[in-house]
C-alpha cells in the first residue's frame, strides 16, 4: 500500500542499497547513503539540509549514513550529517538534527526530538516524545521514556552547553528532566517526573523533585515476586542480544564482565 | 481550499460514506470504513498498516471504522484496527495506534499520541500532546489536559503492562503522570504536574509529587463564587449532551442516577 | 534541493513579496501576505482556515501576515488570522492557531503548539515543544524552554480563560507549568519543572512544585565566575540587538532605561 513510487524524489547524489523500499511522498537529499534491506516509509525527509543551505550558494550537503536494516516510519525528518548504526528504527514524525551519532539497534519513538551533536551507544530505546539536547552522551542499552528531557544550559540563556551523560543499562522514566552536566552511572533507574542534577553512582535509584538517591536498585523488590527486577538484563530479554543465551553468558562474551 | 482532490489516494477496498470530504494529499488504506458526513482533512493517513505489513506478504489490513460525523484534522495518522464512535474529532498530527476503541463524541488534541490497545468511553476530550500508554481504560466524560502521560510498566523495562483506569467525569490536569495500574475514581480532579500511583475514591482532589488525596472536590470553592465548581457537570455544559436540559435532568434519563 | 516548485499550491488571493522561496508540497491559502526575502520550506500550510470554513459556504479566510524575512521550517501549520513581525522563524511541525500576534525577531521551536489568541512582544525565543494556551501575554526578550506549558482554566472544565503574563527578559525553564493567571515579573528565572501560580516581582528566582520565590536572581552566582549571570542581557548577547554595543548602551537608546 505504501510503496507505489508516487511523488518520491531521490537525489542523484544519494546511494541506495539493495532491497530498499521507499514510501510515497518521501524525499532523499544529496549525499545520503542508505544500507541494504532498509525501509523508509512515506512522507519522510532524509538528509534534510542544515541551516547554511538556505544562505550559501556553494552549499554541499554533508554525508548522512543509515546502515543496513534501517526502518524509518512515516513523516520523520533526519538531518544531513548524522550516522546511524545497523537496524536503526524510528516511530512517526521523529526529528533528528545534524551531527548525531547512533550505534547499532537503536530505536527512537514517535515525535521524539534529537537536537543534534549527541552520541548514543548500541541498543538504546527512546520511546515517544523524548527530547535530547545537544552534547548529551548516552551509553549502551539505555532506555528513555516519554517526555524525558535532557538539558544543557546551566544559566539560560548562555553560551555554555554541557549535556548529561548516562551510563550503560540505565533507565530514565517518563517526564524526567536531566539538568545540564548531570551524570548518571550504569544500571541506574531514574523515577518518573524527577528533576535530576549532579552525579550518581552505578545502581542508584534516583527519585524526586529535586531528585535524590533513595537506595540501590538491587534492593528494589518486584511486585509479584520477592526478587529484585534490577539489574534488569537478568529479568528482561525481549529483543535483546542475550534473548537466547541469557545475560550471564552474553555479558562474559561481550565485554560487560563487570555488569 | 482543501478539497481539490489533488494527490488523494483511496484504496478500492475502503468504504466511504455519503457526503464525506477528503483533503488533498490524504491516503486511505485498505479496509477503512468512513461514516457519512465525515471530514478527513489534508495530509492524513487513515488505516496505517500495522507492523506485520512490512514483513508478511500475505498481510491483510485489519478493519478500521470511523463512524458518522468524523472530523480528522490535517497530518493525522490513524492505524488500522481501531474503532471510533460517532463525531470523533482530532487536532493536527495526532497518532493513534491499532486496537484503540473510542466511544461517541470523543476529541483528541494536536500531537496527541495514543499507543493502541486502549479503551475510551463516550465524550472524552483529550487536549494537545496527551500520551496514553497501552492498556489504559478510561470512562465517559473524562478530560485530559496537555502533557499528561499514562504509563503501564511498573519496573521498566519488563513484559508487564498494566495501564491506569479513570472513572467517569474525572479531570486529569496538565503535565500529570499516571503511574502503572493507578485507579482514579469518578468525578476526581488530578492537579497539574502530579505524579499519581495507587487507588483513589470518587470525588478525590489529588495533587503533588508524589500525589495525595488533599480533600473532596465538592469542598473546593470557586474563585468567583462561594460555591464549588465540582462536580463540574452541574457548572459546565458547553457542548455537553445536558447543554439544554441541565445535568440533573439529563443524568436521570441516561443511567447516571448516582452521579 | 527544496525549491523545485513541485506540488506547490498558492492561492490567487495570496500576496507573495519579492525574493520569497517556497518549498515543495507547500500550500498557501487565501489572503496570506508574505513579506520580502522570506523562506517558507517544504510541506508547510500557511493560512490554515479556521473552523468555520468547514461549515460555512460563505467563509472568507481572515488575513494572515508574515512580515519581511520570515523563515518557516518544514511541516509547519500557521492558521489564518495571525500577524507575525519581521524575521519570524520556526522549527519543524509548529502549529500556530488563529489570532496570534508576534512582534519582530521571534523564534518558535519544533513541535511547539501555540493555541491562538496570544500576544508576544519582540525577540521572544520558544524552544522545542512549548505549549502556549489562549490568552497568554508575553513581553519582550522572553525565552521559553522545551515542554513548558502555559495554562488558562483555573477550574477545569469551565468557561473561564485567564492566561499567564510574563514580563520582559524573563526565562521559563524546561517542563514548567504556569498556572492560569500567573504573573511573572521582568527579569525572572523560573526553574525547571516548576509549578507556578500567583504573582512574582521582577528579578525573582522561582523554583519548585509548588513554586516559591527562592531569592533575587542577581544573587545567583555563575558556576565559573564569582559574578551573577543575571540580569542575563549583560552576560549574553548572541543574536541580540545589543550584540555589538552591549546592553548598557542599547537599553538607554531603546526605552529599557530601568532594566
Amino acid at each position: 500500500m505504501k510503496f507505489n513510487n508516487r511523488n518520491v524524489y531521490i537525489s542523484e547524489k544519494a546511494k541506495i542499497g539493495k532491497n530498499v523500499r521507499i514510501g510515497d511522498n518521501t524525499v532523499i537529499y544529496d549525499n545520503v547513503i542508505i544500507g541494504d534491506n532498509s525501509i523508509i516509509c512515506n512522507d519522510c525527509v532524509i538528509g534534510e539540509p542544515v541551516n547554511d543551505y538556505y544562505f550559501t550558494s556553494s552549499y554541499e550537503n554533508p554525508e548522512t549514513v543509515l546502515k543496513e536494516g534501517a526502518f524509518i516510519r512515516s513523516h520523520s525528518i533526519i538531518y544531513a550529517g548524522s550516522v546511524f548504526g545497523e537496524n536503526f528504527s524510528t516511530g512517526h514524525r521523529v526529528t533528528i538534527r545534524e551531527h548525531s551519532k547512533f550505534g547499532n539497534n537503536c530505536r527512537i519513538g514517535t515525535v521524539s526530538d534529537i537536537q543534534g551533536y549527541v552520541e548514543f551507544g548500541n541498543n538504546c530505546w527512546l520511546h515517544s516524545n523524548v527530547h535530547i539536547g545537544q552534547q548529551s552522551k548516552i551509553g549502551n542499552f539505555v532506555f528513555i521514556y516519554p517526555y524525558a528531557v535532557f538539558t544543557n544550559d546551566p544559566t539560560p540563556p548562555s553560551d555554555t552547553c554541557i549535556g548529561p551523560t548516562v551510563g550503560d543499562f540505565s533507565q530514565i522514566a517518563v517526564g524526567t528532566v536531566l539538568l545540564p552536566a548531570a551524570e548518571i552511572g550504569k544500571h541506574c533507574l531514574v523515577g518518573a517526573q524527577s528533576l535530576v542534577g549532579g552525579k550518581y553512582d552505578d545502581y542508584s535509584l534516583i527519585i524526586g523533585n529535586p531528585a535524590k538517591k533513595i537506595k540501590d536498585v538491587r534492593e528494589l523488590k518486584s511486585r509479584n515476586t520477592d526478587k529484585s527486577h534490577y539489574p534488569w538484563p537478568y529479568s528482561f530479554s525481549r529483543n535483546m542480544p542475550w534473548e537466547h543465551e541469557g545475560f550471564e553468558n552474553w555479558k562474559l562474551k561481550n565485554g560487560y564482565e563487570n555488569d
